[in-house]
C-alpha cells in the first residue's frame, strides 16, 4: 500500500501540530530529561556504561549542544558546526545549569523562527539538509532515544528512573 | 520566562506538522524499530534484559498493542482496553510478520482520521484523555523510547545497531 496515494487528498493535508504545541511538547520532554539527568549519581553519571556506550553525560552533552544552537540556527540561519561534546568533564550541577540555560536559549529563540521558514529546507550545523520541522523532530527524536538509553543505565544502576508519562 | 506569553503571537500559531508529514514520520520510525528487531538474535530477542527490565521482544509487542488498536481508535473512536502484551512467546519471524500487519494497519485507518478530530480530546483505550495530536506523538515517542532501550542490549550483547538516522 503506497503511503502516498493514500494521502493525496485533504486528509494528508490536515493541520495537526503548530509552532507553539510543537515548543511546549519539546521542553515537556526537556523537564523529563532534567529529572533524568537529577535522578543519576554523581559518579554514575560521568562513569558508568554499558556495552561500550558514551556515559549518559555525553549523551546529554550531544543534546546540549544541539539545542542551544540548533534554535539559534533554526531562527537566524547562522550554523556553526556541531560543537565538540566528547572530551569535556564536569559536575552534575554545571551540567544541570548548562541544561536550564539551554531551556531559556530555546524559549528565546523559538518566537524568532518565521513561519513560512519550518517548511523552507535548512543545512543544519553546516552538513544535515533537511526541511526544518523535520531538524526539530530531529533533535526531540534524538533526545527521546538517548534519555531512553539513560533509563537502562539508572535500571542498571539499581534507581528508578522518572515517570515517562509525566512531563509537568 | 513564560512560554505562554512568547506564544501569544502569530509564530505560536504557525502550522508545522500535517497529517500526512507525521503519517510518514511514524512510518520511518516504525522502518527503523523494525531493522532493530531485525538486528537481535533470535534468543536475545526473547531473553535478553538489562537492569531487571523487560526483554526487547516484550517491549515490540508493547508498541504492537498500542500501534495497531492506537490508530484503529483515532480513527473510529472505538478504543478497547489496552491488549495484555507480558506474556505472550513467539519467534522473531511472527514478531516481524506482527509488526509488519500493524505497519498495513496504520496505513489503512490513517487517511480516515477525519481532519478536525486531530485537535479533539480522546479517552485513548478507555484511560488517557488528552487531544489526540498529543496521544499520537505518545505513540510515536514511547517507541523511540523503547528503540532506544533496545539499542543498548544490542550493544550489551556486542551488536552494532542500525543507524538512529537511516530512516528508509
Amino acid at each position: 500500500m503506497e503511503t502516498s496515494t493514500l494521502l493525496s487528498g485533504q486528509t494528508g493535508n490536515a493541520p495537526v501540530i503548530n509552532s507553539g504545541v510543537l515548543l511546549n511538547h519539546w521542553q515537556a520532554h526537556r523537564r523529563l530529561t532534567r529529572r533524568t539527568i537529577e535522578a543519576f549519581p554523581e559518579v554514575g553519571l560521568f562513569s558508568f556504561t554499558l556495552g561500550g556506550m558514551r556515559t549518559f553525560a555525553a549523551m546529554v552533552k550531544e543534546l546540549i549542544v544541539i539545542a542551544g544552537p540548533g534554535v539559534k540556527g533554526a531562527a537566524t540561519n547562522e550554523w556553526n558546526a556541531l560543537e565538540d561534546h566528547q572530551a569535556q568533564q564536569g559536575t552534575k550541577e554545571e551540567l544541570l545549569k548548562r541544561w536550564d540555560d539551554i531551556t531559556e536559549q530555546v524559549n528565546f529563540y523559538w518566537p524568532q523562527i518565521d513561519a513560512a521558514r519550518f517548511q523552507e529546507t535548512v543545512v543544519a550545523f553546516g552538513q544535515y539538509e533537511a526541511p526544518l520541522y523535520e531538524t526539530i523532530l530531529y533533535f526531540i527524536d534524538n533526545e527521546i532515544h538517548h534519555r531512553g538509553q539513560g533509563f537502562v543505565y539508572l535500571r542498571a544502576l539499581g534507581i528508578e528512573p522518572p515517570a515517562f508519562w509525566d512531563r509537568s
